[in-house]
């Protein structure tokens, strides 16, 4: 089976746009009296990780601005700091929710695969694809708080999360919607949401490119939970401490049990994937594509 | 894996029957302001095919009374013009309805097995077979606009669609009650529903025989959609219009990585399956179960 | 892939225990109005089984005191009872109840783990294996009629058979609990579940061990129908009625359609199963761990 990004000449306007141009004008802080005992784990500039050393919870906060895009940065920086948390005994469960407002992540960034060589298209799809093999495949608990839109590249980081909670308003929304751009999600971010919502939602989902209200999401379980949008993160910090109450050895065990012949299928194709990206993305009616569609971006901007 | 029609020595009054022996009194007639400029495409007996040039939207009708039972001749038909249409870049979206009043279509034709030489036999499966791998299996936009009870294979062309949208009306009724009339439906029906509703309704649906009712149809997702009768047909048009602004060539490869595992099943098994059914349907047992039925058939309608 | 019971150093309390130490002090009565003409066909202790020779109903009634725990002999007289039922012709349908109050079965009998040679071990798990391959691939329509908690092993049982109905008492719980004991659910009660309530459910109720109460597994499709404790029974009873209107032979058919591919797993992996669980369960970290745990278990009941 083979699916790649892929492109049709004709674009809609999507819920993508919208959180590119949105006017991002009042920000959003976050009090942190759940983390007491704070271990700065890491001082990059597009994650912020805290580890708390009295629950063994680690806070990832995308700080990207503006919408938290998937540049090969933000993906290697994230692939670090969830390998190290992996590797650290003391932690238990990751947290992973947004700095910026009103966006959780707008998921790939489309800078990465414009005007750029074979070797960097290749590059950046191998980090997308160990983002997510790390994530999907995290032995810790993972929880996603969704405090702001999530299409497509974010609503797979949402998915690969054991348990999702998502801000209860009505202006954010989240679904794999790359269709409605012209491309295709590969078949892992298929399978992710087959896992996630069964067959028919993700066949009828992926055909529409749907970009599902929180509502509607709740309702075909793409996320668990909706809270108002100022008790996501407490309810995550909540929720988490339920799924660290479960022997963990055996948690694990039964993740990686429902997990794992996924995860396999990407691990058996992950350099014809790469090719297949990388063959595609490369096309010059592809390239043209994506300067079409950036030019609209800049027009709406300006 | 096998799966064929098979038979018990019971049979049960159905849905099926009702259907075979209705009052089909007064009939439906279709207004068509949706198709101003019409190119009448076909004008065989038993399907007529408008295909509206000004968006690319075909309307298929079923024609053929009583109930559009699924006839060699009918079948053949249907995949010749679903064929023509799939070649015909100029459409991009199928609606497939019933100009028969409160039937879409009675299934599979029960004459096409009953006294037939193993070659017919053969010839009539081998058809059932083609049609089921280029309705799943289209590239276009395929739509039930179900206005009429939908049993058994019947069932199996609306779950075929991408979208379906049915008559809200309780005396109307869908499913795959084979097992009700002693036979079973064989393994690419059963992966088509389990695609569709789900690995647990599937069991129980099948193992049942069960006609669902338009509303509990929608409930466990059989359907996505109820109306007024006298609005399927507007509102099948009007979801077109929604599916054909998706980017084509996206949504195309995005259908075909959901469905081409289960196509993929049929196309290794075409043969066995074929065989398989022949073996079965000869069987003299088969043909006197067939024939005391096809008699209480009579009986009832005089 | 590889899954047997597993451990952790870590235990919750759960419903395991407070089931194993609930104060059993009023027994329930089962009336048998539906069952005139009897032909007791098991004496035996553990297991209480009467065929209606009007209907062909088979009634299955667990009493192996205080919670009907699947020790090996628990298990071997069921695979015995269940063996002679499938083998007679006249039997169509069986209906699997507890005649123990509070509780359906408890799971797992953890004594025929705890000090015990590898060759006992191995024994107990071919059972458990068995037991799990003769229901799940029964012929027979069968029919859970839950009247009481139904952790572990005894969701399992519940799970395999075609239909449930659990008595709406909200101190009665249902689900693959093993998580919260820091034991795993190997991959066969796994795939039972998720081809039961789904791999999301699955995954959610795997990982935290969930245990639903009787209204949540009706919401999540874990059980079919709640109905008054006191009718649980005869509500299974007319459920039963109508399966065995339906065509025998298909409905076989059809159901061995559905779980052949799960049961094949098994079937293929029987031997490397029943190794790894013993490899496992005779570690000393996981017999002390199981002492620790009956020991707590000692200290409540006292």
């Amino acid at each position: 089976m083979s699916s790649v990004l892929r492109h049709s000449a004709k674009f809609t306007t999507s819920g993508f746009f919208s959180l590119l141009s949105g006017n991002c004008s009042h920000g959003r802080t976050f009090a942190s009296p759940y983390f007491v005992s704070k271990n700065r784990y890491s001082s990059s500039p597009k994650i912020k990780v805290d580890l708390d050393s009295n629950n063994g919870v680690a806070l990832m906060q995308f700080q990207s601005p503006p919408v938290n895009s998937l540049s090969l940065d933000f993906l290697t920086e994230f692939a670090i700091s969830l390998e190290k948390l992996e590797l650290d005994r003391s932690c238990k469960g990751v947290i992973i929710t947004s700095a910026q407002p009103k966006v959780f992540s707008a998921g790939l960034d489309i800078l990465e695969m414009f005007q750029k060589s074979p070797e960097h298209c290749a590059e950046f799809w191998k980090a997308v694809q160990e983002m997510w093999l790390k994530l999907y495949g995290s032995n810790k608990v993972t929880i996603a708080a969704i405090n702001g839109s999530s299409p497509a590249g974010g609503c797979l980081l949402a998915m690969c999360c054991d348990y999702r909670i998502m801000a209860d308003n009505p202006r954010y929304s989240i679904g794999l919607n790359e269709t409605q751009l012209g491309i295709v999600a590969p078949f892992w971010f298929k399978d992710t949401m087959a896992n996630t919502v069964g067959h028919r939602e993700t066949e009828k989902g992926l055909q529409l490119g749907l970009l599902y209200s929180a509502t509607e999401a709740l309702k075909i379980g793409l996320v668990d939970q909706l809270v108002p949008e100022d008790q996501v993160l407490s309810t995550a910090t909540e929720t988490m401490t339920k799924w660290l109450a479960i022997p963990d050895h055996a948690r694990q065990i039964s993740k990686s049990m429902m997990r794992k012949p996924t995860i396999d299928r990407l691990l058996a194709n992950k350099e014809p994937d790469i090719k297949q990206f990388v063959n595609f993305i490369t096309k010059d009616s592809i390239q043209k594509s994506i300067g079409m569609y950036l030019e609209m971006l800049k027009r709406r901007k300006s």
